[in-house]
This record gives C-alpha cells, structure tokens and sequence, in this order.
C-alpha cells in the first residue's frame, strides 16, 4: 500500500552502498597485537596463559519457527524433565565440588605436611643443609610439574581462573575454559602448586574448577553417553549454561573456604552479571550440598584415618567463642587500619597488574620462558621461606601456654627451626609453615606476646611481594589466601603498635587486616564480610568487619578497579559494565554503527552464503524481505551464522527461488529438529571450512524464512548510546539490530555488538570524546593523574 | 522518497478506524469491583486498608530534547553532587531508621513492661480480677488507639507494608504509602499495637518504615526546604528514588533484628525487582550505620538508663555460645521437622489469606467496622492471654538454675502467675509475656525440662491462629515475629518428642522450627537464613538452618505461593514476576494490544490534547509525524501524561500549526528547565481538571517534538509475549511500543503496559489458554485441585 514505487534494484543499490563503507561491525575478526595496549575491541584475549579468539554468547531467545513449535510443544513431561534435571544437576555439582574440594585439602596437606615433616626431622638432627637441599628440590619439581601440565597440555587451567569465569558469566566465551582436560590439569595443578609452598591460593582454582564442572555437567553428555542426552537437551542453550556455571562458582568457593553463604554471596556480588532469585535459591542448595558433603567427610578426619589432614585442614579459623567487647576507643585504630588497608590493596593490584604485564611480554617468546619463569620463582621463594627465619631472635618458650612448646611437627604455634631446646623462633612460626597455618597463628588470641615487630614486618613484607610475584606464574594459583595471609600480617603488625591501648586482641587485628586488604584488592562488600565471618565463625565482629571493608573499598576505588577488573582488562576481554559511561550520553546509536553491513535476503543463493561466511567472521546477517516477496524492503529477522552453517551441511537447498510457501515451517520442522540447532559447548561447533559443496549447489537457494529470528530486539538509530547499553546489557544481548528513524531507507542500519559499546571502539571512532573523558578521570584522581598517566601530549590531543 | 503518494487524510483514517475499536489500553480506568476475584488487571488495589488508585512509576531514560540536553551538560560539578548526595542520603536513612528502631523498641520494652509489671504486682497479691481487667483495658485502649490513627488518619498505614513496598519496588506506584502522615502513623501505631499483647511483629512495620524514610529524604525536600532544593533535583525520578527505597527496606530489617548483613539480603531476595551490584554495597552502607547506631544506643542502654528496657530489648538471642556436635542422628528428626514446617507455613498463608479476604469484605461497610474488630480481637486476646496459663499445672522450681524461681518482675524463664510460692506456671512463661521474652524462652538452651508437653502445644495452636487473626486488623502489623514465635513453638514441641535421642537441645530445635515455618511462610532462603543466624549468633548451627529452609520451601511452593505473593494479589498489585508463563510462549504480542490507541501529531492542537487527556486515564501517547513534515507517517516518539500537563499549564502554544523549526529545542530550553518536567512525588502531580483554558488557546497547537521521548523501546507485533516480558521487565518499562511487522499501516500498533502482561487480561482475551492453563496448574497440585478450586464448570469452559 505505501511505497510500491521502490524496486528491488533501487534497495540493492542502496544495500552496496552502504556495504562499501570503511570498517568492520558484527563481532569482526581483525587480531591486533593484544599486549600493550590492552585491547578492548578486538575478538582475541588473553585465556589463561594463551592467547585465543572468543566469542559471544547467545542469550537472546532466537525466535525462530522451528524454536517457536519445540518451545510450544513443551508439555508437562518435558517441564517436569526439565526442572528435575535443574535440581539434579545442582544436587552433582554440589556433590562433585564438595568432593573435590575435600579431596584438594587433603592432598595440600599431606604433600606439604610430609615435606615439612621430613625437613623438620632433618633441622632437630642439625642438618640444616640436608633440609634446604629436600625442601627446596621438593618445592621445585611440585612447582615445575604444575607449570608444565599447565604449559603443554591445558594453558587455559593457568592463574585463578576467575577473571575467566567472570567474563563467560557476562557473555564472552573462550575456547577451552570449560573443557575436561582444562578441568584435569586446574585441580592437580592447584594440588601441586599450593603443596610447593609458593605463595599462591587455592579459592580462585576452586572456583573454576566449579565452574568447570558445572558445565561439563550441563553440557548435555556429549555424544558418548547416549542414556542422559535426551533429558539434557533442554540445557543445550546458553542461558540455562550460564545458570550452572554460577552455582558451580559459588560451590568453588563454598568448598575453597567452607562458607556456604559466603560462596552464594560471592557469585552473587563478584562473578553473576545476570541475577534471578531463584538462581539464588538454587545457587543456595548447591552451596548446601558443598556443606554437608565437607561436614561429612570432616566428620570421617576427626578419626584420624586422612594422614596429616588433621582437625584443621580446610580454613576454619574458630578461634573465637568469647565474648568481645569494644567500646568508642577502638574505632579510630580500625578505621586508620581500613584506611591503609585500602591503600595498599590498591597498590598491591597495580603492582599485580604490572608485573602481569611484564610476564605476558616475557611469555609471548616461547614456552620454554614460562616453565623458566616457575622454575626461578620457586627456587626464590625456597630460600626466602628457608633464609628469612635465621634474621629472627629465637624467643624463649612461655610457660604460661597450653600448646607444646617448641612444637616438634609441622602444625602448631611454635616452631623450633634452629633453636635451642626451649627456645622458638617466630618468624619461622609464619613463614616456615603451610598458608593455613600461618593464617591460623596469626589469627590465634592469647597470642599477645609470641611474635616480635621485626617478625611479623618481615614477614608481611615478604607475603606482600611474594604474592605479587607467585599469581602470574603459568600454573593454577588463586588470589585469595596470598591477600588474606598478607592483610593478616599487616593487621596484626597494626594491633601490635596500638598495644595494649585497645580491647581488642591482636588476632582481631589480624581478621580486621585481612578483611582491609580483601577489600582493598578485591572490592566486595557483603559477600566477603559473610565469607569472613563464616572463616572467623563469630558474628560479634560485624559491624567492625563492616566498617573495615567499607572504608577500605571506598578508599581504594578512588585509585583503581578491582584486581580481577584490571587482570580482565589485561587479558583484554571485552566485559560489558552495568552503568553507561557519561560520554555514551553525548553519543547516538547511529554515532557508533560502522558497515559494512552483510544482508541475507529471505530467499539466498547458496553461493552468496558461503561466500560471506567464508570471506567474514561475522555472527549474526540481517535478512530483510524485498519486492515482490513484499510490497516494500522490510527487516524480516537476523540469522545467525552456527545456524547457516548448519543448514548447508544439510544441504536443504531449493532449485528455484521460490518460497517454500504454507508448507515451508513443516518442511523445516520434518528436515530439521530443534536439536539440530541447539548450540554446543564452545569450539564445538562446524565450521563453514570443513563444508564442501558442488557448482551445481552453490547455484541454488535456501529459504531462510524458517530459521530466521523473526523478532529480533531492535533499536532506532537516534536513541543515545547510553539508552540502547541498558537494553544490550539488561537483556543480555549479543546483536542488537539499529532500524532508522524515517522510512525509505533500508530498513536496518547496522548491528549492535558488544564490541561497538566497548570504550576504547567509541573513542577510537570520536577521538574528540577523549579529551572530556580524561577530564573525567581526572577528576577522579586529581593528584594522582601524573603518577599513573604522566602529561602525554597524546592524552591532551 | 518513498511513499509519497500517501496523504495526511488516508492517515488519519487509518487512526481513526483503530480508534474506534474496542476496548482500553494505555493503563486504563475501568474500576472493577475488586476484592472477588482479585483483579490483577484494574488500575485499583487495595493499599493499606483503603482502596485506591494505582499507576505504575517511569524507570525508562526519557529521551526528549529537553532531557538530553539536561543530561549531557552534567559536568564533573553535577555528577560529584550526585554522587555525594546518594552516599549522604544513604547515611542520614541509615541514621534515621537506626533511632527510630532503637526508640520503638525502647517504647514497646516499658510501655509492655510496666503493664506486665503492674499485672505481676497485682497478682502477686491474689487480685486476679483487677490484675485482668488492668491487662485487658490497657491492652484495648493500645489497640483502640492504634487502629483509630491508623483508620481515620492514614489507612495506608495499616498491616505490614511489605507488600505495598515490593509492589512499589516492582513498578506499581501507590498513593500515599510514601507520604508524612503515614510515616508518623505507621511508627506510633506500630509502637502501640505490639505493646497491646496482640500478636502481631515490628519487622514488616519497620520496613516500610525505612522505606518511607528513604523515600521522603529523596524526594527532593518539598518545595519548603529551598536550601537542599538544587542538590536534590538529581533524585527527582523514580530510578534514584527506587534505589533509595531498596536501602531503605533493608535498613528497616537490619533495624528490626539487629541483623545487618540479613537486612541487605532480604532486600535484596524478597523485596528488589530490580538489582545492581552498587545498590548491594550501597544498602551495605546503609545497614552499616543502622548496626553501629543501635550498637552505641544498646551501648548507652547497658548503665540503665533506659528504663525497662534492660539489656535484651532488640531481639538478639545470643544464647548459644557453646559449641554444637550433632550427627547423622539427628538428621532425619530435622527432616521432619522440615517437611512438617513447611506444610504448617503453608496451611498458614492459605488460612491467613483467606481471613485476609473476610476482613476486606467486612472492611468495605464502613470504617466503624474497622474499629470494631480490632476491638474484638483485642478482647479475645486478652482473654487468651489471660486464661489459658490457669489451665497449666504449676510446676515445682528447679533447683540447679541458675536463674530466680519464680520470677517476680517482668523479665525471666520462671513466671509465678497464679502458682504459689517455689511453684512457676510454664504456659504464663510463654504466653503471659513480651513476644521477645517468650522467643527468648523457647530458645533457651539448659530449660530441657522447664515446660510441659501440653503447654507448649496449647501456645503453639495460640499462636498459630491469633497471628492469623491479628494480621488483618487495621493497625501496622508485621509477620516475622509471629511467625517466629510460632515456628519456635512448634520447634520446640518436635524437639521435646524427640527427646534425649537427639544431641540438640530443645532450645535449637525451637530456632530450627522457626526457621522451618519462616521458610514455609516467607518462601525466602539465604536472607532467611542469615538473619537467624544473625538472630542466634552461632554459625556451627548454618548446615542445619540451611537444610530446614530448602526442605520447608520446597514442600510449601508445591502447595502456593509465599505469603507476601498471597497478600499482593488479593491486594490486586498488578506485580510482575521475572519469568513468563507456558502460555506466553503461545501468544504474540499483537494478540494481546488491544485498542483503541490514542495518537498525537507532531505538531497538536491544543483542543485536541486537552479533550484525550480529558476522557482518558492514559499516561502515554504515541507521537507520529505525517506528511508534510515527513515524507510518509512515522513514529516520533512517545510523549507521557504529566509532560503534556505541565504544558499546558505553562501555555507555550503556537498561533499556527508549524514547526519551530531549528529554533525549536533553544525556544523549549528558553521556557522551560528539566525541573519543570521532573518526576514528583506520588500523587503531587498537577491534574487536567486544574487547567482552565480559553477558548482561544484551545485553537492554538503545541510542537510536541521537543517533550516528545524520541527512541522508546520499541517491538515487533510477531515477537511472542514471552520474550517481549523480558524486555518489559529487565529494562523496567512502563510503555512498550507495538510496531508492524509491514510497513504500509499505521506505524504503531499498540501499546504494551504492565497491565497487558498479567494473567487475568490474557486469559480474558483469550478464553482458550485457559484450559491449557489449568492444565499446568492441575499438574502441579494433582490431588489439591478439588480442595482449592473445585469443580466449577467455568473453569472448564
């Protein structure tokens, strides 16, 4: 009725036009060299210890009619089926984690309780070069073995993981993150990393070992286990993937720390961009799984039957049943300890950050530099760990304490290293000992006295760097307990120099130390006050554990992001935020949409197809609908691209380019099933290279009408940057499709990704954007902009 | 270019002929009789105890001219008083809330405490029935007065406002809940009807104080305050104010129970709609500084000053600091305990839901009746609480307590009631007492053989049914602690069958029955989870909370919804829940827009504006451009009710019907500031009927185009309701704009508003679903169908 004047000559024309325009849009494919600067925008980043292309994912509930008839047809059986296998999977990830997690912690001690054991029993007998030479050799080859399994079979199992994870939640997907041998290698890597006494923890690892598991769980069996495939077809889609590995993150941690709660609070805070409450509820039950599965198998330990696991193997630091009383005078010490416990978790994340830097440059020549890099670290903390204690004075033994003194073994408060008999060296106490131990001394009341200031100054000095320099190593090593260890130092260091001038013990000190520096480094609030609590087990600290975490997050954001932010922005993954940038504002969607755009028409040639799925890297082609299969070019749908390919290894092709007609949705749907369609796990996909087809059929067509989201998100192109951000991220969007605002035109402009909302795109394509954004940040940081950016002309231009 | 051929009048017709079909949208006003059934799809609810009318509130970014220009010339001076402010305001809610809990509990502690005290005395000197009719007239002039303040000055006062917060935080704006009156209202009645011996709680009365609290302080200080005026303005729409509420409810619990980490996690479970990672850390902070205000003020309270409130006024059972070993034992007791607790929670919404529904029925007389039946059920309790402790045996005192025997005063586990000397009344302990006291008794540990069997059953069936007959009186009146009480009854009950085969004490099996029936009734789990544990003080007893409160919610969700559901429906809150239902799936979005669609042009008659603002109740208006000003009909925009009046009220009309042309936005800049287009508070807005209009400028035309939002969120009409809720309920919207599928017609379809997507309008539309619905349903609760619906043929037509 209107516009019957446009031909289909004329909507071509217009469709070249704007196709011969510069630039790439649609998740392009241009790899920029990745390092430095760190790189937003291009489809490559830093997996693990590699560098790999990613992906989006599919969140987006693809429309099409064969999607349409499976979704409808559900019945009751297939809601039942469905919300059965919900739980049940959770009920096994759960299980699973809990198991691994216990089986973890019993591993760690025993391998580096034997080695402490061993080279104890060598310094009681004086042979103190004897004990250097096992400890240090032992330490080497665990670390060693842990960076070459790493190194060689699964560079993705490298560092915490939860960066990684992080981004997967927020819809990047990277090759390999979630495979079995990543998974294999994650937790015997982990096992043998921490066992080597480097100063690396194992929470990070933990949580992407969840994660891990939770999507191999979900994954829908692969084609081996033919007896569950049916029952998980349901789950062969992104969103219900992305729910799984969020219980599985949050059963990581409740399994790394014992902290049911916590680890539910932790997914929620840090790692989940996309929240539900009843993936709380459920996030909740796997966590109680985690639990219960843990409280059982401490149960069987307390008999004695797990080797040096002991009481006290997973951290619980239940060292305070009193009452604890504070009053007005304790606030101004804690409040100066979150101060600086702020500042120094900010530094300590910029130093990370740039020493992670340097190992990636180093990295990048060969693989012989990582296994190197392992190998000099550990020998380098073997003689410190070894050499520091000798600094220390040795103390004469108190008699007023209820511990063994010197304690001949490897757990216990005071250690003999090379003391006379009655005597203990306390520097050895915290260093000289696995982590959790240290934490627990640290933490330990009645305690007032044990440590010297030298002692504990050293030691937290020694933590502080060894930390920084342990995580970048290409084996898996968790942030985690190096933070806690070192802010337990720091905090202590702290209670000593108030003295007896407060109520509280210097043990508190140290909990209050480590919450200020965990949330001076990791920047979350509820979840580790509850992840705290839970390791503490007593709620009387709160609103000092609040205060602390508080003021030192508010401190240290007005220096720099969040650890695992800066590590993510390192490893260049493109994590879209909640909140829109001021500039996006000033900025409409059209402002940012670049071409050349690739069209589908409803009916294809086969050819055209496989030539633009070959000559691009595109994801998701608008098809659009033109005379006269309609009276005017209209936006049909979008098609994605694992979808296309899937259609011409099929080979559904049509011999004329005709539309299919009523029958074509039953055509579809007797070709095709919904499975055919389903998206796999990642890399799993075909590829448009390994499809060959004849002359013949590159000279035929398909009719794309079917397999065609036919009600795509749209937005018109004079709405601002930041409008279309909250509908991309809410939503939780891959391709969001740009209409113009008149008629007349072609009916789309362009394609949304998340790579056009990314900042360092925007201001590539707005240069004079920059120089207000610098404003910003400046005024953000007013003093410090020098430190951290000097005067470059480049930034004032 | 396109399209020219079609004219202005073939549009027209177009719209006219749209206009004359059937039906309403756009937030319609038809007033349904509204409390059987309840009626989802009405524009009425019933808000405290009064009906009245509803809208929903605007979260959309509302593009216009205007808007964007306020927007983008934010500097860095707005946005560090923006930022500063939001952190200010949180503080002063945190503050606030924190005193006002602290003064309620103070009031509740010895207006309840010299009652009982002056009760006691009488007693003790054998004046039985002087002491009941001290009792029972103090107790009815409490509840007299409670409900008369609460009828007579603000209804909207009246129950717990939790419902009504959640509906607000969901999208659905009520008048009034928010206002002074009821603020003052909600505090002082609440203080009174919990200090009358009825058994209603302060927790939900707290929220909803918090809430008003936060949402006052944002409001932008009322035009009285010129001094924070400006600063303000940036908090004048419904984002920032739904920001502020959601802190606010959370300060409200934390103040409540003394729990601020469970205060942060029920806004967020049970309250929040909508949830982003700097809401949690901010309501952090808010519930932060309620814990350090009630801590100095419990702190202050510890020398006596504060009357009877002694040291146990906030709920805070700190009973358990021992350590707790339970074993495989005693799981399958807690099982039971469990499933039973669910069942029982359960039995309790559905009873209370449908007293809740006798109440409204007998509440739409007059307001006498309001009055008379908190009359009644306070005599009633009276009575109870008065005469069910003759029918317990006195007990003789134990001799090893540590405690006195009987207690003389208000305070304490061993009430003397009518039992003479050395004798104590174990039911007149629990039920002759304090809601906290009695709580506080049945959570006591070491009182295994304190109360007797049929004492503790007769207070649990006491309180089971007088909470549910409390409830709906029309005075503020919370759930929790009922609840609790409640559930701790029944705790202890099963704990005391179990008897010494079990290593928990009756005192935890009192708090794990709480926690069942919390989780049967309340249906929430972590934030339940962490206020009890907030409550007890003891971590060791998390796996067992965590395993009662997945056992209780889930049996109960087989059964119906959570309690605050059961009430927000009857209520008629049109809430919108996050996932679609089944039959979404079926139904595209044009199936459910139904007509007649209000339009305006670009550029709009005056008359014409005021007339469909005068016979409609919609609150926004498609804007389309025809030609000549554009070259075929085209959407513009979205242009919303309140914009429309403010201009006519400020008159800025045009003499003839064109465009101001690029002078335009300066000329809108020129006569108006975003002040004049800010969002107020509910109800404040300016009404059509208050603008009087000559019959000159009722000729004259408005340009619309620069107040017009230019890039609403738009869908196509195939896209199928499911997905098209996603959006609507991701994002937050109020409108959502139907386009065609083909051009050619007019461009827009329809408008989507909350209304459109629940349940009763859908069904309505389309008869059919509803047979496929019960369906679902059916299969849910196979065997219950009969019992809740019956046979009714309706339902199977």
């Amino acid at each position: 009725m209107v516009s019957n004047g446009i031909t289909a000559g004329s909507m071509s024309s217009i469709i070249l036009t704007s196709a011969s325009e510069l630039n790439a849009d649609q998740e392009d494919s241009v790899f920029v060299p990745l390092l430095s600067p760190p790189n937003f925008t291009s489809q490559v980043a830093i997996v693990g210890s590699n560098v790999c292309p990613i992906e989006s994912l599919d969140y987006e509930i693809f429309e099409n009619e064969l999607f349409k008839q499976d979704w409808r047809s559900r019945g009751k059986m297939q809601i039942f089926q469905y919300t059965l296998m919900k739980w049940l999977l959770c009920f096994l990830i759960g299980l699973i984690v809990g198991l691994v997690g216990f089986c973890n912690n019993l591993a760690v001690e025993n391998i580096a309780g034997i080695k402490f054991v061993v080279t104890s029993n060598m310094m009681l007998k004086s042979r103190y070069g004897m004990a250097f030479l096992v400890f240090s050799v032992s330490n080497l080859l665990l670390a060693l073995f842990a960076s070459m399994i790493t190194a060689f079979i699964a560079p993705a199992a490298a560092g915490s993981g939860i960066p990684e994870v992080k981004a997967y939640l927020n819809g990047v997907d990277a090759p390999e993150i979630f495979s079995v041998r990543t998974l294999v290698v994650k937790i015997v890597g982990s096992i043998s990393a921490v066992s080597s006494s480097l100063l690396v923890g194992k929470a990070g690892p933990m949580v992407h070992t969840g994660a891990c598991i939770a999507s191999l769980l979900g994954q829908g069996g692969s084609k081996k286990f033919g007896l569950t495939w049916k029952w998980l077809r349901f789950f062969k889609n992104d969103r219900d993937r992305r729910d799984l590995v969020t219980c599985g993150s949050a059963a990581g941690i409740a399994a790394a720390f014992h902290a049911p709660v916590g680890g539910v609070l932790f997914a929620l805070e840090e790692m989940a961009s996309w929240w539900r409450s009843t993936l709380l509820w459920r996030s909740f039950f796997t966590t109680a799984v985690v639990a219960i599965v843990l409280r059982a198998f401490i149960d069987l330990c307390y008999s004695g039957k797990c080797g040096l696991f002991g009481t006290g193997g997973l951290i619980m630091y239940d060292v305070y049943s009193e009452t604890i009383s504070y009053d007005l005078m304790d606030v101004p010490p804690v409040l100066a300890l979150g101060v600086i416990g702020g500042i120094l978790g900010s530094l300590h994340s910029f130093l990370l950050d740039k020493v992670l830097k340097i190992y990636n440059l180093i990295y990048e020549k060969s693989v012989a530099y990582k296994i190197c890099l392992a190998w000099l670290i550990s020998i380098f903390t073997s003689c410190l760990l070894f050499g520091l204690p000798w600094l220390a004075k040795c103390q004469p033994c108190p008699t007023d304490t209820s511990e063994a003194c010197p304690t001949i073994g490897r757990s216990g408060n005071y250690k003999k290293f090379q003391c006379p008999a009655g005597h203990y060296n306390d520097l050895a106490s915290l260093i000289f000992n696995t982590n959790d131990d240290a934490i627990r001394n640290l933490f330990s009341k009645d305690t007032n006295d044990e440590f010297q200031y030298s002692s504990v100054l050293i030691f937290f000095v020694t933590c502080f760097f060894s930390s920084i320099l342990s995580y970048g190593i290409v084996a898996p090593a968790g942030l985690f307990v190096p933070v806690i260890i070192t802010g337990a130092s720091y905090g202590r260091f702290v209670g000593m120099l108030v003295g007896s001038k407060s109520n509280l013990n210097h043990g508190l000190y140290a909990v209050l130390g480590a919450a200020s520096l965990l949330g001076g480094s990791m920047r979350m609030t509820v979840s580790l006050c509850v992840i705290i609590l839970e390791l503490t087990n007593n709620l009387l600290l709160l609103p000092l554990i609040m205060v602390v975490l508080l003021v030192s997050k508010t401190v240290a954001d007005g220096f720099n992001g969040s650890i695992y932010d800066l590590i993510m922005k390192a490893k260049g993954f493109p994590y879209l935020e909640t909140h829109a940038e001021p500039y996006m504002r000033q900025l409409s969607v059209g402002d940012v949409v670049t071409g050349p755009l690739q069209l589908f028409h409803g009916i294809e040639k086969v050819g055209n197809i496989v030539h633009v799925l070959r000559t691009t890297r595109h994801n998701g082609f608008p098809v659009i609908d033109e005379p006269p299969l309609s009276e005017s070019p209209i936006l049909f749908g979008i098609i994605l691209r694992a979808h296309l390919v899937t259609l011409l290894k099929k080979k559904a092709f049509l011999s004329t380019p005709a539309l299919t007609g009523d029958t074509g949705g039953i055509d579809a749907s007797i070709q095709f099933s919904a499975g055919d369609f389903a998206k796999r796990g990642s890399g799993n996909g075909d590829k448009i290279e390994d499809i060959v087809l004849t002359e013949e059929e590159m000279e035929m067509f398909i009719d794309l009408h079917p397999f065609t989201n036919a009600s795509p998100y749209t937005v018109v192109e004079t709405m601002s940057l930041a409008k279309a951000l909250i509908l991309f991220r809410e939503v939780g969007l891959r391709h969001l499709l740009v209409i113009p605002k008149l008629s007349g035109r072609s009916p789309v402009v362009g394609i949304l990704t998340r790579h056009d909302f990314m900042a360092e795109h925007i201001l590539r394509l707005h240069p004079l954007l920059v120089r207000r954004r610098w404003k910003r940040l400046r005024f953000r940081f007013p003093s410090l902009r020098k430190l951290f950016w000097g005067n470059s002309a480049s930034i004032k231009a």
